[in-house]
């Protein structure tokens, strides 16, 4: 009926994007907890930590701590978040430990560009340049992309497929200075405005004009259409999405207005087992780390299916 | 890129399946002044007490008390619930102010039906029989059945499409007892086993065998696949849905496990907002009531778009 994968990644977003909106301080051996828990799940790319400037996310001032103490397993790849060269010099340290994945760094919207990273669109790209410059000094070749705000923004609207793809195109630019090619382009929907027809449409555009790169999909749920959206890309055979375990990253029941968490891991593992979609990923492990990360926020998380609970144990129970 | 409606029909179901399983007791005068504020809101169609037996169901022992205080405002149909001859009786009371649509009450599960009922296959199909007698004893003809465990059950597991057209036939053949042709059913999730791929193959065999039928669809949020859920049934063009405004029918960080709530009218609404798929419904509006639903169940509930914000608001603010 649909041109659904046979097996999908999933990156967990968790450990990295979620721990930073709590009102914390979430202790270093929490987080080495939850990354450890997580590593056991059958994930194969869990974020671990983001390198930015502790006077801007003080929740991170233990990033080299973290990643210098979780347990890394044979197989899954740990990735760092950086924004700047000092960052990723703090990561580049860690470099026998992570892995560097999304390594340009672009937003399709400038005023979202402006906001977060106080860069325009010409200062961005001459920091990407240098960034990947570094990366490639250390040996590491930044085949893939990160676009901000991929669907819309809260400043400058709905992004059209042709801002999109003209964003895409920078960053092949930026990976072309450096001989390199792009391999991979994570759309991310910051701010919660794709729908899953704009997630077609999208992913479309992007195909048409580079047929071999390969898409992630990043989804919010701010607006309640976080899985609905994933569906839509496993429609259209997407076969790498972002999630946050027990759906980290902003409880809307905490006032965290309109910074509501990603895509919740469980769920989306839950949704892939049920179309007969490989993960690799245990959902009854995954569900008791999402009740541990439970324990360490100290409030409820928005996960569906550690509540609801997955249908194949009940299936057995019924034979 | 698919099928979807160029208009669709929400049934808000908030005030009578979301209230009753609130550990209350919620006043009389609150029920009524919910009811009040969806009539306002666009709706066409709200479901707004259950004629039930108040020993079981002590929610709803003021149903005669809601029925008959609420305002109706024309072009809005006020439905009720019943499940025996008794509470038939009691609704049928207030016939001047009810519209009774889902008059055929039919499970896929026989142990659901069981456990739920205390009614076996047989013994149900002889009690609907009566139900649709009464009515049309009324004047009423009971021309739409309602399916609960359309996709799995707690209890039996899967709900394959032979099962599922088993059931309807049932309801079918009752009808034709009584010289009524079914134009309308509603697939109910109830237990929230149903999934995207599983909505779109249960579509396709009731449109196979009866191709005028109209198809409602009920989705529950248990296992976080119920807007995703109702995507799949948009994409396949069905033009009806029920929700609850703000997700009414249990939350999920009440301990409600097994039970969370029906998909948003709100976030439904938004969605097909955005999908340019006409509700006639004001989702700003709707919004308001969610905030008053959450007042009279004093906690929060689970719906998205009232904390997230929908998006014609925002691009108005940035032209």
């Amino acid at each position: 009926m649909s041109d659904l994968p046979k097996a999908v990644e999933i990156c967990e977003k968790g450990p990295r994007e979620g721990l930073q909106i709590e009102p914390g301080p979430i202790p270093t051996q929490s987080k080495i907890d939850l990354i450890d828990a997580l590593s056991e799940t059958g994930l194969k790319q869990i974020q671990v930590a983001s390198f930015v400037d502790a006077r801007r996310v003080p929740g991170w001032a233990d990033a080299d701590a973290v990643v210098g103490g979780f347990l890394p397993r044979p197989g899954v790849r740990y990735s760092p978040l950086w924004l700047n060269e000092k960052g990723l010099e703090r990561a580049l340290r860690f470099k026998d430990r992570l892995a560097f994945r999304d390594a340009i760094l672009m937003s399709a919207s400038e005023p979202f560009m402006v906001r977060n990273q106080n860069s325009d669109t010409a200062k961005n790209a001459h920091r990407q340049h240098n960034l990947v410059a570094m990366l490639k000094a250390a040996g590491i070749h930044a085949e893939s992309a990160l676009i901000m705000a991929a669907f819309g923004c809260n400043f400058a609207g709905d992004i059209t497929a042709a801002q999109l793809l003209d964003t895409i195109q920078q960053a092949f630019d930026i990976a072309a200075e450096n001989d390199i090619v792009l391999k991979r382009v994570s759309l991310n929907d910051t701010m919660a405005w794709a729908t899953p027809e704009s997630v077609k449409r999208a992913i479309g555009a992007v195909r048409d004009r580079w047929p071999g790169l390969r898409i992630n999909l990043h989804f919010h749920n701010t607006r309640g259409l976080g899985v609905a959206n994933a569906y839509a890309g496993l429609e259209m055979g997407v076969d790498s999405f972002d999630a946050s375990v027990a759906g980290l990253g902003g409880c809307p029941f905490a006032g965290h207005k309109g910074a509501a968490g990603n895509v919740c891991t469980e769920d989306l593992v839950f949704l892939c087992d049920e179309l007969g979609i490989a993960t690799g990923i245990d959902v009854e492990r995954l569900i008791e780390v999402a009740r541990l990360a439970e324990t360490i926020v100290g409030h409820p998380l928005p996960g569906s299916i550690m509540r609801g609970g997955p249908l194949r144990r009940l299936r057995q129970g019924l034979q």
